[in-house]
């Protein structure tokens, strides 16, 4: 499939996502009209007062993974799509609990839920979107797939949301550590990023007529796309283009993140120490800045993570040729992929 | 079934339900036992150092409910143990965030998850729990269960989650409120314990072989009984004897609960206005608590109370009589209402 093609395929199928995501937040009841408003300015469809609003939204890659793998394996994509706004539901509810737990008061541009509504509330409402994306998954039943493949793909989902706590609370530890190791931040994006990545891959496979255990080498295609597209979120937050990426140069040595290429600095015999007191410094800040890029330059922290990124797309690769044979060459899966490694924000 | 008879069911069934919940939170995997260690400490096994120990637990209502069902509709109890597991582990999901959503520092004796660990892992053990609940409920389908019957019980589970969270919705926006009527706390309860208990009856009959339409009597029962208990509590709270319940004398009205009795003297036409000042006053505390107490005597608010509990019984009564015909009488799901009605703590 072309880049033309892929596109073409995004934009047919991003509406009925987004109906159903709509259909699923849909309450006339008055009493808890409230808290479904709280969720509908989450997703971007209502201003704080609740009113119809559209603000810019995520890029719903999950859902496109989910449908993408169903459609490749010859199922029918309007089958999936009840399980394709689950996986963007769930991702949803993640962000508004990750937002609880970082602190962090602006998404996409907007206050934060909690910020807006207060940490209670917030807290209620990620777990009333929690609740909402089970109740999507089980409309695949409804909508004429077996009893048998719908809890063959709750069942996918399930663990992936076990994982992506598992990746929250390793994250969390992360903070409060200086001596994070590699092998350590790769076990830690495996449950926030790749789970939810490759549960998406597996679980449209198996909407599309895949049994559970021969959707085992998408589950890990996806899984391999999940981390190299997060290692190169890390790579693009020190060393993209501010005018691309829209935050500042060098943003997340800043922020001190934990990210593969500063990790492997600080682990690295040459560098670490110096940078770890640098990122110590009461004075670190933007002025020091170039000191920190330099010391990783020294490192080689930008070649190992890019040779990361590269290793992650082989596998994603090798495991898509292991589910696919020939036709991974030309499949939407490869393009998709591509093009994430490619981008530049 | 006599209340003899019911404990020895409790005593028989309760270990296999421990059982069920210690399976499920068995993780060995080293970088994340600390998550599993937090949940271990809140469900009473593990102490804050991850150490095996034995606190006080809960009095696992829901799935004695659960079981109960399955057993009466003529299903296997063995097979339902799974449900059960689930319906206990996802009301403790619910306790890890209600306890950071209301402030809690102590639950049964014990410092919170939250005051332990703070909010972020707290929120995001409560989470993993959420999830694992869910796991649980797809144990049923590996114990024999047909994947209709799992996908119909699992989708009784999932709109209980809903109603839990707007139940939580409604309740925290109460704090906030100084007019809340009597049927908005009627429409609160019924998301925050009745949905749970209707939850687990009807789930246990599901399981037991009832089709999904034919549980809806059973659902109402659980329901009203959910209700019944939690007025119940709401009149312990304020007239219960200390010795008993283990909280100071009118502790819920110190603490200005809006409970069932203190909403209805609050909107009484003769006493609402001068309860409304009394809780107001800066200096409300244990010298005026006698006051406060004779004001909910003049609207007749312990009375009215009462009379709800007994409405609510009656109701879970022909609802049962509606599922059950002449074995209503005799059924064990009638003890257990009974003997909690009668209960003094």
């Amino acid at each position: 499939m072309s880049q033309i093609a892929l596109t073409r395929f995004i934009g047919e199928w991003l509406p009925p996502i987004e109906a159903e995501m709509r259909s699923l937040l849909d309450n006339n009841e008055e009493a808890v009209g409230a808290l479904y408003g709280m969720l509908r300015y989450h997703m971007g469809w209502a201003n704080t007062r609740f009113d119809a609003e559209l603000a810019p939204a995520g890029k719903r890659l999950r859902p496109i993974f989910c449908l993408l793998a169903c459609a490749e394996v010859g199922g029918t994509v309007e089958t999936a799509v009840p399980a394709a706004a689950a996986l963007e539901l769930l991702h949803n509810f993640s962000l508004i609990h990750d937002d609880i737990e970082d602190g962090d008061e602006q998404r996409r541009h907007r206050a934060t839920l909690w910020k807006v509504w207060g940490v209670p509330q917030a807290i209620n409402a990620g777990d009333s979107l929690f609740a909402i994306a089970f109740a999507a998954m089980q409309r695949l039943h409804d909508r004429g797939l077996s009893a048998e493949a719908t809890l063959a793909a709750l069942r996918v989902f399930t663990q992936m949301c076990i994982a992506l706590t598992e990746g929250q609370h390793l994250d969390m530890g992360f903070e409060e550590r200086d001596d994070v190791t590699v092998p350590e931040y790769l076990r830690m994006i495996q449950g926030k990023t790749g789970a939810l990545v490759g549960a998406s891959v597996a679980i449209g496979a198996i909407v599309g007529g895949v049994e559970a255990e021969q959707s085992e080498a998408l589950w890990r295609y996806g899984q391999a796309v999940g981390l190299a597209f997060q290692v190169q979120d890390d790579v693009l937050g020190i060393w993209g283009d501010p005018a691309q990426t829209g935050k500042a140069a060098g943003n997340d040595v800043l922020r001190r993140k934990k990210s593969l290429p500063m990790l492997y600095a600080l682990n690295h015999a040459a560098t670490g120490a110096r940078l770890a007191a640098l990122l110590a410094a009461a004075d670190f800040g933007p002025a020091r800045l170039d000191d920190a890029l330099a010391l990783l330059d020294e490192a080689g922290a930008r070649t190992y993570a890019e040779a990361q990124v590269q290793r992650l797309h082989d596998n994603a690769m090798a495991a898509l040729q292991e589910a696919l044979g020939a036709r991974a060459a030309h499949s939407p899966l490869r393009t998709l992929a591509e093009s994430l490694l490619n981008r530049t924000r």
